[in-house]
């Protein structure tokens, strides 16, 4: 039963998702939904049916389908236990859950295309101000993100195995690299962990750019 | 020994931990800090030390600590395994992992104290305009929840069994009513299950309303 993966190249939270099928050497069919063009595919009736939440990532396996990245990932992991992307000790995995939560709720979901959308239309923002909207919430994140990783990190964000903490941890990246946010000067820990993982040719294949619906492969 | 949770009356993370120790039956020192009275407590540099993401709920044990509500609700039913707050069908928790992330990432970020003092900065946004706000996400969130829990509910939010999911639906319940939104009307499910979980004492006493620090208690 081959999964199929909802995804938007630049969305974050797809690209967690696609790190965990490539650690688990999951095949998947990617099923691309252009967040922005023709005023976004996830609205259309035919997306919105399968999930509600108008959402990606969305994933289906078999009869059972999901959206929200963490239940995935949890799911994912639960069905192709290895390599086990949760640590089995309660209090690393306590750790673990808290970084990624850093960013899963306390990050991402204020800066995402959704909210700087709301936020050009209720208040006039133009691209200058969403963007500093955006930088705002990701440089309050990951004050905190680099001081617990001060506590947790060696290689990666828990000690020296990849966890779902790396999985939050490098497309947040992606977007604060996005936003000019320097993580080399400003966040050493976070930028050592983020530049770690790219040893890995399975954060390598996740990477935005290389996913089928990158607008350098289909240019629009 | 014995924890600690650092809490606010009226935050609904807070309240989603305080409804799983009580679940739990574990004792625990309740430390109010005051996210409003002189200019908030969560920043001070004494609570900051603790946790500099400056927020609650704070959970301490021993010599863990740890914040984000999903990390500690997980790492308590790790630690007091019964009753148990997460289905071990991976299926069904899925399923759970599902609700409580609509809410947990989905909603109350976008609409809590701190973003809406910051569009009050941003945006001159005047208390009404906030409350707007809030309730719009609110509605985009409890929208997709209803949908889900048409699937998944029965007399709590996964089939007849209290779950994590019950404990982040109640508290953001409480939010939706001091924003004014029609639950009986509007989303039949979501205030079925809300109402079905007060007739356990376990919800009932971690209302915000009878906490130390609620305002009836401890008058300003």
């Amino acid at each position: 039963m081959k999964p199929t993966l909802y995804s938007y190249w630049r969305s974050s939270c797809s690209y967690r998702v696609r790190i965990a099928l490539n650690f688990k050497e999951v095949e998947y069919e990617y099923r691309p939904v252009h967040l922005v063009n023709d005023g976004g595919e996830h609205k259309k009736s035919e997306f919105t049916e399968l999930n509600p939440k108008q959402e990606v990532p969305f994933f289906i396996h078999g009869s059972h389908s999901l959206s929200q990245s963490m239940a995935i990932l949890q799911y994912i992991d639960d069905q192709w236990p290895q390599p086990e992307l949760f640590p089995k000790d309660a209090k690393l995995k306590s750790q673990c859950l808290q970084l990624c939560e850093i960013i899963n709720s306390g990050i991402q979901p204020i800066q995402n295309l959704k909210v700087m959308s709301v936020i050009g239309k209720r208040y006039n923002a133009d691209e200058k101000e969403k963007a500093s909207w955006s930088r705002y919430w990701i440089v309050e994140g990951f004050k905190a993100l680099e001081k617990e990783l001060e506590k947790t990190s060696g290689h990666f964000s828990i000690k020296d195995t990849v966890t779902v903490a790396d999985l939050f941890l490098v497309p947040q990246c992606y977007n604060a690299k996005r936003f000019k946010i320097d993580l080399e000067n400003e966040y050493p820990k976070i930028f050592k962990v983020y530049k770690n993982c790219f040893e890995l040719e399975e954060f390598r294949r996740a990477l935005p750019e290389v996913q089928p619906d990158a607008p350098d492969k289909n240019p629009v």
